[in-house]
């Protein structure tokens, strides 16, 4: 964020070539570099035999992955950081590889290559709505691969949601994905009935999760567009995560309206979002996920918390609520019907 | 450098996205955005209008720089980092816009596509020897693109060169490119004469370039392969300038044999180079160089100070030294035939 005093040519440099990262890293998850440096931290020869790869391709790739940070070196024998040993090894019940893979298909990277047009154009480069286009196959992968990522975010909400709910619960969980959010409100609450809206390819992981867990006879599924499908209810809350910010004010500004209609009074809505500050370019996972909608949407936005305050009011929702989930980049924003 | 202690899934994720960085740059350049920064600070409306763009592209787009450091935000009002005024703004005589333009080539970038299967075979996947196939287009257009990143280290060079000698100076630049540097020290010393070896159709931006300093009637073209072409002499001095990392230790040795005989006795020869700490992973920008190199050679590297020195020794020079470039990746390695 804040730009250091002096001129800078590295910083220019480092940024033009900011793609290498992105590349070393999907490479050593593809070639189990990750997997190898758990099984023992080794030297490049090793690792090389380890993973079937050429040493002088694996040394500089290693090499490559201790500068910027994601594992470390001793001598010529590499070893996890904390962050690769938690979040990289494949063997850790934490590992990102499949997030990783999502983040990293070809098919989202293309739309940089785009990114002039794009700017240009004010909306994505890919074809109709871009990635919210009706039934994308993108959100069965999406529901297979974001789970990890939310790990740390399910409980948090979870409890925001139930806090001071007792007895029966009818939950709405809009746009459900991978299922998890819902899932976990049944798990934490007995009495939890949960109704899942997705594409109808979406809920078969959604269900698939339930049933791991253990709450599949709690769990309906509500295939269809999250604009046009009967929500049924009412409702004591709903949920809409990772929702919003696909779409513009106005579009959100109806469908929250509708929420609101499904929800019983004093029932309560949980948005799960990217929240940047009044600045929107702090912090920097946040305000940068504005990017991304840019990229793959033709109107969506990081919100601030005052821009979904004004949705959430304009829509008829009172006390409205910021709740930063901690060690996330996630807000979870409450409000009343 | 340093791991962070506790594990940050926000490093995995920041180094996913990456090439977002890259992308974001790029397009800024093209559209224009530090040339319309630097006719004014200004909020996002007015940039768009400036660069012809859409106001919800250039909001983001902007506010993405910022992110990443390379433009500042008061309020709703952009404007230049000391780093973008004086290194992005097409203004600046220290533009880098060439220099971004050739690191940020489609087919350069391109590499790192296959970066998998450069690891695995242990070179470059373009056809070849990659970037070192006799007369590839690629240094013609190094040539016209990478002046501004040399800038700084023509002068010093010359220095190190230089010292200590007078009157009359035979010169040998061994892939000359855009020749600044033979022309550096022609500038300098105005009883030295050039010889500058490199392709017929990269001399001829050398010999442009040395027009333009009115150095051209001491400078003339050898052109060829360095390796093959017969260097005449003898010398007083020999430049091998981002030379020798695009080659094995064993075709260095050849080599600087070969420039070895081509000097005087106590002539010198001055390589200039990436030249990574001994932990091959420090600095960064020198370290980092190698990863360049894996994807655009057979077998390049960016040497250390340690292996430099023994190709220099085997090579027949003595008295190696290093002068690493204040405020530059480079260090300049001279040797005394």
């Amino acid at each position: 964020m804040q730009a250091a005093t002096a001129p800078n040519p590295g910083l220019v440099f480092d940024t033009l070539m900011a793609h290498q990262r992105s590349a070393a890293l999907r490479t050593a998850i593809e070639l189990g570099v990750f997997r190898a440096v758990g099984e023992g931290a080794a030297d490049s020869a090793t690792l090389a035999a380890r993973c079937g790869t050429s040493e002088r391709g694996m040394r500089i790739l290693c090499d490559f992955l201790c500068i910027i940070g994601l594992i470390s070196k001793q001598g010529s024998t590499y070893s996890h950081t904390p962050t690769s040993a938690v979040f990289l090894d494949p063997a850790s019940p934490h590992s990102l590889h499949a997030t990783a893979n999502f983040l990293g298909r070809a098919e989202m990277r293309s739309t940089y290559e785009h990114l002039t047009e794009t700017v240009r154009n004010g909306r994505t480069a890919l074809p109709g709505e871009g990635t919210v286009e009706p039934d994308n196959p993108l959100w069965v992968e999406f529901a297979h691969s974001m789970a990890p990522m939310m790990a740390a975010v399910t409980g948090p909400l979870g409890a925001i949601v139930l806090a001071g709910r007792s007895g029966p619960l009818k939950v709405l969980d809009i746009a459900a994905g991978h299922g998890l959010f819902g899932i976990e409100i049944a798990k934490q609450h007995p009495e939890a009935h949960v109704v899942a809206v997705d594409w109808e390819k979406v809920l078969e992981v959604a269900h698939a999760n339930a049933q791991k867990a253990g709450v599949a006879e709690r769990y309906q599924r509500l295939p269809g567009s999250a604009f046009d499908v009967d929500y049924g209810g009412p409702y004591d809350a709903a949920l809409l995560t990772n929702f919003l910010h696909h779409f513009d004010v106005a579009t959100n500004v109806t469908l929250l309206r509708k929420v609101r209609a499904a929800l019983k009074p004093g029932g309560i809505s949980a948005t799960l979002e990217f929240v940047p500050n009044d600045d929107r370019v702090s912090p920097p996972m946040a305000a940068g996920f504005s990017l991304t909608m840019l990229t793959s949407t033709g109107s969506g936005d990081a919100y601030t918390f005052s821009q979904l305050e004004a949705m959430l009011r304009e829509a008829g929702f009172s006390n409205i609520e910021a709740h930063p989930i901690p060690q996330s980049p996630h807000t979870v924003v409450t409000g009343i019907a």
